[in-house]
């Protein structure tokens, strides 16, 4: 009987998409209400790049005002950079609009780590002109360790959801590489100085980062592994806070207040790459271990690393980005089941690669527009600011 | 047969209602998920209102504190008035709770526009009077502009979606007409000071600002625009930041960071009428030109203003707000395909109108309850604030 | 007929199942979306734990580090400890991943209100001890009041949604009896300074506080009365920010930055029980009692307290959680129709010993780690914090 054929079919199709509604699969769930959660979280990480990023900077006591001036300009070109270059189709394809933006978003992020290392010794066009040669050289990586460009990291064998690697290590690399070329003598005989006010300014970009940290990590995750993915990250942040605290005073004696404004996050670097996959105590080791190894960098790692490379990394993002970054990438290997090493590892290879190549050119460019006179300094480039 | 009939009722029925639902038209969306897309939004504006607005006024840097509470006060006067107004069917029907508090937002927004203008120039009581003089004026325009009051502009035909000419531009003029009232010649001698702690505090409010303005201007959209309502807002902002940093240095030598914090903002306030119509294109053009002119503003205008018209704009509102507002809407008119032209136009001009005349209304009454003895110093009417 | 039967039995669960989804019953809508909703929430008091707490506390002018750094450490020990607990099974069943997250933050929240009373203080390995000896208290407390541990107090007995009784009062109760056993002869003669730049942090705190707090109070609450809820926490907030301005000017003649941060809270603490059934006039009238009170308790009660009880209050945790956090429970008798009053005031009961009771064996246990030898100042702990 057709009545009968056609009602069973309906059945079967109002069964399916019904139960696949409740049963969470993604595709089921309306097409705006999936952007919504995404915009939500896009949002959670806008904030995570200028208060976060900003702030964490204005460390340096008197070149505030330039921190943030400088976190702006670099987002501001980013932005349109990315999206535009991908609407064109530049390498690799595009994603709808808000899923855009957050690729573009996590560029951003990645310049400001590289940023971070050479901060306080460019003048304003050449932090512009250093997102404008970063942002091909990180989409090239994107495209080679995530999309298969060329065929050399076969296609979803990098584990890296929340972008230890491509994001965090590839920053932090880009940056050692321009400072690695850019760094004068005048700048490794300069403190870099900081006071209570300064002090107080970076625990803010700190704390919005570790607040916002989760919908860094989450927002391209399927929804029904969202929570455990958010309580991972949180987790590892919750873990690399106390390993920093009681690497601090072990190290120094006395607790450092910037190794808790930074190392404080390392968790939250280190877990990206299985944040959707860990168990909550290989979370909270992987936190605990990342706050470690941060903590030490600052501590021991960084003055050598100055005297030894002949370079300077303002904010150490050796020390927050790079090492635990890589420790991310690392530590997927044993803990994702059926995981492609050779793939995996090709993807932190190629990485490095790009990253290092990117940063030294960008590090020959950058000095053909002039050095600054002074280093750390809001005085050179802005109206009324001895104060 | 009578079942076949039922049933193929129940498939039309059901199928559209599933197709609807997959096809993003608003009203298939449940309730309480709109609901729940619209608090979002409402918390990210409450924080632009606050955090935002609050912090950058804090530029004053003996005058944070009073800021801060006028804002405080501003705020907390505003959105029960509104929101018990409409409520009582004052000026126009009632939304649902959730609308009518964003409603309330807006007003609110708009009244912090205003009081920037006058800011350090009121005591406390007077802001809070200057909040219940703005509301009903604010709702008045609201009313003849956007609901067909008194039937003098065309229902629907001012476009202005995310409120450049009825929240910003009102906001603005409003504020200058108290100014423009009020301003005595001792407050024209005195100059504003800032210094780094208080120029620092001003970017974490723009900051704020610009991290939420595509929630304060996406929140109405209907939810199959908002991804590309958001993108170009971001583009805006960026357009506005990168014009703002060029402007700044080629007007002024060297950059003043009061340029940064405001005009970066510019494309925000400018986009509001087309941020959901414009192509990318389109809206960082807008940007770029909003960041220009409110530089400018900033640059050339703010001091042949306070000179000629015997006024003192305390946070250029007129720059950042008035002049961006009026652009952005009249950015609508070559935009919008088939726009209502007499009617948009008619729209910009009811809002002048309302916004000049109750300005100066207010500035006549706040007079009254007196003046205050120095301006833009927390000493007069805080404990403690001599440090 | 079969086939009618069948058609009539789909036609039953299909209406059912869409009527419902519009009809918003909690249930209906899909497990992802209802945890998105959630998740957003549990980020805004992710952010009222670490920028919130943390930088109302930086008013202690030389104790910002600290105060940062402790709220940073008194939130990594609790999340976990709270997760981890609930899911072994400690006292009381677990939830969902996202609502473990949520009820571990109102946990973090109760404990950063009790370490406010002996801020400054403790030395950091003291924090970390105080957040280890409260959470077992705190879930004690949870299980005996609402999970109906030991049958004291009856299941669904005591209305606190937003946690008046369960979270704020018992936060601040265990403070004070901290602080009653441990505050020394020196500390009572300290001045606790504040300055421009601390209070101007301090501000930030509070609005950071303020913005998100319709988020705190309805987040555990059903989606269809989240409208209703969000609203009357804000009529909330207005009502006591307006009423701790007119009650610090009228008991002090100047303003009290001070009253102004804190007391502009007391809306929030005290709506906390009734905010998802009160009135929009019932919120703000609630709003302006715990206002005042609180106002009064900073300005009246605090130093009365710090002499007869010779204990010290760093930030007054009494004035702006523990009184209006009993009064927002107490007023929820004759507010709520149908409470169960003795059940609810059982469960007033029961907080306040296991609060004082748990308070005071803290307070004896941390001194057996040694005390700091000057009390608010980073110098001690931090290294470089003369600055």
């Amino acid at each position: 009987m057709k009545l009968k054929r056609m009602f069973l079919f309906l059945l079967a199709i109002m069964g399916t998409s019904v139960a696949a509604f409740a049963n969470e699969e993604v595709g089921s769930l309306p097409q705006s209400i999936i952007a919504d959660m995404h915009y939500n979280k896009a949002i959670h990480i806008m904030a995570m790049l200028l208060l976060g990023f900003g702030f964490l900077m204005v460390f340096v006591r008197k070149y505030g005002r330039s921190a943030l001036t400088a976190t702006f300009l670099l987002v501001s070109v980013t932005l349109p950079l990315y999206i535009l270059g991908k609407g064109n189709g530049l390498l690799g394809s595009s994603h709808n609009e808000i899923d855009n933006l957050i690729f573009a978003e996590f560029a951003a992020a990645s310049l400001l780590i590289a940023a971070g290392a050479v901060l306080g010794r460019l003048k304003m066009p050449q932090y512009i002109m250093l997102g404008m040669l970063f942002v091909p050289f990180y989409m090239l990586n994107e495209w080679l360790v995530l999309d298969n460009g060329l065929n050399i990291v076969p296609l979803g064998s990098v584990v890296d959801t929340g972008g230890s690697i491509v994001i965090h290590a590839f920053g932090a690399i880009f940056g050692l590489g321009v400072a690695l070329t850019m760094t004068t003598k005048k700048e490794l005989e300069k403190p870099i100085e900081a006071d209570a006010t300064s002090d107080r300014y970076s625990m803010l970009g700190s704390m919005v980062l570790w607040v916002f940290w989760p919908s860094f990590c989450s927002v391209l995750v399927a929804p029904d592994q969202v929570p455990h993915t958010i309580v991972n990250v949180i987790l590892a942040l919750c873990g690399s806070t106390l390993a920093t605290y009681i690497f601090s005073i072990g190290l120094r004696k006395k607790i450092n207040i910037a190794d808790i404004a930074n190392a404080s996050l390392a968790g939250g670097v280190a877990i990206g790459s299985t944040c959707a996959d860990a168990s909550y105590t290989a979370a909270a080791i992987i936190g605990i271990l990342a706050g470690g190894l941060s903590t030490f960098g600052f501590a021991v790692i960084q003055s050598r690393q100055q005297k030894w490379m002949k370079l300077i990394d303002t904010c150490g993002v050796t020390n927050l980005h790079g090492l635990p970054g890589l420790m991310g990438g690392l530590a997927a290997l044993p803990l994702i089941h059926g995981i492609n090493m050779g793939g995996h590892l090709s993807g932190i290879g190629v990485t490095i690669v790009v990253a290092i190549a990117g940063g030294i050119i960008t590090g020959k460019v950058l000095p053909l527009m002039g050095r600054r006179e002074e280093a750390y300094d809001d005085a050179e480039e802005f109206m009324d600011a001895e104060a």
